[in-house]
């Protein structure tokens, strides 16, 4: 699917949630935005504290009781959640995160040239 | 653009540049995903700072120096360089993430059936 | 107590426990800190988590069961554990955690200085 | 220097540069927290883009060009930067930080005692 798709899929389901992405202030979307900026800080931090434990299970394999595949599975959960924020928080600030993204794909294609090895 | 091509043409660029998302082992795996971890918590990072001075403006708006309109600039790219963080972090997990974004969507709208307004 | 004596205990416990700060080579240093700042962002994150709780709260106080006094303790102990990681980290870089503090309060305190209202 | 009064000087300074750490509701309390946590977020992202290029330069020595006692140098600055959003983050909240830390201290030594090697 389209990633715009799925951009304005997820808005219009936050919409309905009364979650809004739009503002009569730039108060009051500032205000949004940087509560959805902590939300998604704690997704990245649950996701963080996973890869902390992975990190201690390799690290210490037979003193430390821990599932990887159980873990794996909730790695791609907190990272997809961590995406969904990303996808708000780039409709509050009114961005085409699908066009960005390609552009700057475009941008970091000529600046990495020089480390190109095939 | 479809997210999973997206994600196949950023793949794609990394490798070429010598940031592979395949390991031989799961301790190489787990130490790249952890530095590439640090580096979406160095977006972010920047995102933050420049949501702290755009909050400090709107609070003080004749103490503070500061244009808006170039903030939203920097926004736009250090949102978007997250976002490539997290399709390269997904990546080295092996993630399908349009799926699975696709499928924790459908898990929301069920979760949070009782918040809807309309 | 002094903070550098907290610093020194909580070092001293750390390494009773396997945790150690010095390493032989700059490599493990930085493979161990790089471990600690995702440590860092777990806390962090789950301190995020529960403002995020207490903001949704505090904008729909009628809609969402949640207490207080209880979300405080939490963030608290979260907060506590930040620190506790900053000043791990502190040590594995090797730095005099209340000094460098002193300093930079003191260069802050001139930064600032024209922002003083008493 | 006692960590209280590293606190009790931070705060001070603080309040005279015209950000309080007291509110009169809860509202405008949790509203400035929110934007402190985005501060400490900018801050650990600063870190996080030091140990981002620290990295890279320890896996790339020659292709990259990076100083690292000037690296250390900067690292040092945002630590002592992310301690001064936590003692500030603390006040708001209301918390004896120095204590809280001492007990949590206490209370992992008890948790981590199965680990103790010596």
């Amino acid at each position: 699917m389209e990633l715009n798709k799925i951009v304005e899929m997820q808005i219009k389901m936050d919409e309905s949630h009364g979650f809004p992405v739009h503002f009569p202030t730039i108060q009051e979307k500032y205000r949004q935005l940087t509560k959805d900026l902590v939300g998604l800080f704690g997704e990245i931090g649950e996701f963080s504290n996973i890869v902390k434990k992975v990190n201690i299970k390799l690290d210490r394999p037979n003193e430390y009781p821990f599932e990887l595949p159980e873990a794996e599975n909730h790695l791609k959960e907190e990272l997809v959640d961590s995406l969904i924020y990303i996808i708000r928080i780039g409709a509050i600030l009114g961005i085409d995160l699908q066009a960005e993204t390609l552009e700057k794909m475009r941008k970091n294609e000529s600046r990495y040239a020089q480390l190109r090895r095939n």
